[in-house]
């Protein structure tokens, strides 16, 4: 998606004059004051932006939805996104995944020290034409700056404020015996391009994150009529470990079928190189929808229109202890747990 | 006021055995779904707390504040406060300052691996107490773990949301002149407590943080009928930036009287010491208001109710050019400026 724009923005400070962040940077001062009226009020200006306090928000609806979430992916930059266009998909998503229309984020950025504005500033150029693809509004904002050795480039805080327009219930307790499972693509790709990033693997083709809003194609399967039962997008932990965590709020027993989980080529092959389970891998455009038997194959079919890899992974077995169950190609079964221990650090 | 809760929580999770944050921590795996479950749910549950994805809320109102900061203060601990309850005021007091009623916060670590759990429970605590004096709820959260060396104990950021239920417009652009500004107590004790801290200073009586929630105040003055013009919380930068930042987005011309500004003795003692003007200095629990001549004394008499020590400072001479006129005891005027450089790094 990160590549769709043909994005280009001047970059208004003179970074060949100041080429790196000053602790004076974020100290509430002039260097302040400058940084946000020149770098950042003239990129995300829209109305709503504010330079203090608050943003006030005229909102369509009484019901809303809050979310927040830190970025602190390394490194910044990976193919196929980098951490500001994650830093507003992630939260985009997050919304999604409660059946929001997401409206408003607020940004809030910890720099350290000597990073240098080239980076910054491509980084704030991915925020503006992300939140432009996932059509929401950046409103308020907040910069710190912490001493060399403190922090790590740039971290990134990112809230976010949804309407909901609809009367659906969409949690994990909504979940029902039957119900089916879908999984919006294939999986493995963010976290596999980060690893081969940071391991310096190198594949005939690059391996690309999934980064990407999921805003629109949830909204279509509201505005379809589609009775969605639960939302989650896969990110830390994987297919497996969201798998799990719903299972268990929900009480349920699932069943999933491995051999119609959509796993590309080249992330097979770096997890077997890793060690790795795909299962385990974080995604940062992917989800998982339980749905009700009977409205399977119509939500199915416009999933398909967003992403051909779309498919039915399983079911919902029984409405007893929340376990998870993986059918492998041979046909036998075994158990899947959450991931243990810490496989992939700082992935998103 | 965080000493006014007498506030005790037993740490449910077994920190003798596993002292500090590991990495998988922020993992997505098991060990985050027990720290989650196990300390974060318990304490914050409160009906709208969600461990994943986003919030659901039913709000009065249409139109609502949004904001958000990061907190990066060090040291972690200082007298009258820490990050946990000033990260909870901070967002509280940028919310009030745009007249809302803060309602709803997020709650967001960034967490340096080998940080001990029990600094980690202290901080929580603190969340938890300034949360409840505050009246908000924290209805969502996130945590992320990054290596040793990469981040510095913990970083925090809140982001907030309120309802406006009145029709006044609170900005700069309201400011007319003659407007009188009101100060709400005595400046520069948060940034001279951590100073102090840091230097290692000691005085016959500990500085203490003037750290503390500043809605209530504001609510009682909207609720009064006050016309309130503009607020805003003097943090980073002090007294004189916020004044200068005002003065530029009103185009007005402001004189303030240095003998009504209120400054304790051991803070003017410390800043002599340290060679600060306290005019330069971060609050986190002072504010100003711009009110209409006529409305001054009523105003002033609800903020006295507060803090004895609130009083007028000053007024707008006249709209045209933004800047701020500081007349000194002897009654010679200059023109004061915006910080220049980093005084005090890491005070918020």
């Amino acid at each position: 998606m990160s590549n769709q724009t043909n994005f280009s923005l001047n970059c208004p400070l003179p970074i060949t004059k100041y080429p790196h962040i000053l602790m004076a940077h974020g100290g509430g001062g002039k260097l302040m004051k400058q940084l946000i009226d020149n770098m950042l009020l003239p990129v995300f200006s829209n109305g709503n932006f504010v330079e203090h306090d608050s943003a006030i928000l005229n909102l369509t609806s009484n019901k809303i939805a809050f979310t927040t979430d830190s970025y602190v992916v390394n490194p910044l930059f990976f193919p196929g996104g980098n951490i500001g266009s994650m830093a507003v998909y992630g939260t985009v998503n997050d919304l999604a995944m409660a059946g929001a229309k997401p409206l408003y984020l607020s940004l809030s950025f910890i720099l350290e020290e000597g990073l240098s504005f080239a980076t910054f500033w491509e980084v704030i150029k991915s925020i503006k034409q992300a939140s432009e693809i996932s059509q929401v509004k950046i409103v308020t904002g907040d910069t710190k700056v912490v001493e060399k050795g403190k922090g790590d480039g740039i971290f990134i805080n990112t809230s976010g404020v949804g309407i909901i327009e609809h009367n659906l219930t969409i949690n994990p307790q909504q979940i029902q015996e039957e119900d089916v499972i879908i999984l919006s693509g294939d999986i493995g790709r963010h976290g596999i391009a980060i690893m081969a990033l940071r391991e310096e693997l190198e594949f005939e083709t690059t391996i690309e994150s999934d980064c990407a809003p999921l805003n629109h194609l949830v909204l279509q399967l509201i505005n379809s009529g589609i009775n969605i039962h639960c939302l989650r997008d896969i990110t830390r932990g994987g297919l497996a470990s969201i798998l799990n965590e719903i299972a268990i709020d929900s009480d349920s027993e699932m069943i999933i079928q491995e051999k119609f989980i959509p796993v590309q080529e080249e992330v097979k092959g770096a997890c077997e190189i890793l060690g790795f389970d795909p299962l385990y891998i974080a995604n940062e455009g992917r989800f998982i929808a339980f749905i009700p038997k009977n409205e399977a194959e119509k939500a199915l079919s416009i999933f398909k229109q967003e992403n051909p890899l779309a498919t039915i992974i399983g079911k919902v077995e029984k409405k007893e202890k929340g376990r998870v169950i993986l059918e492998n190609k041979l046909g036998s079964k075994r158990i899947i747990e959450m991931l243990t221990g810490e496989q992939l650090p700082r992935i998103c």
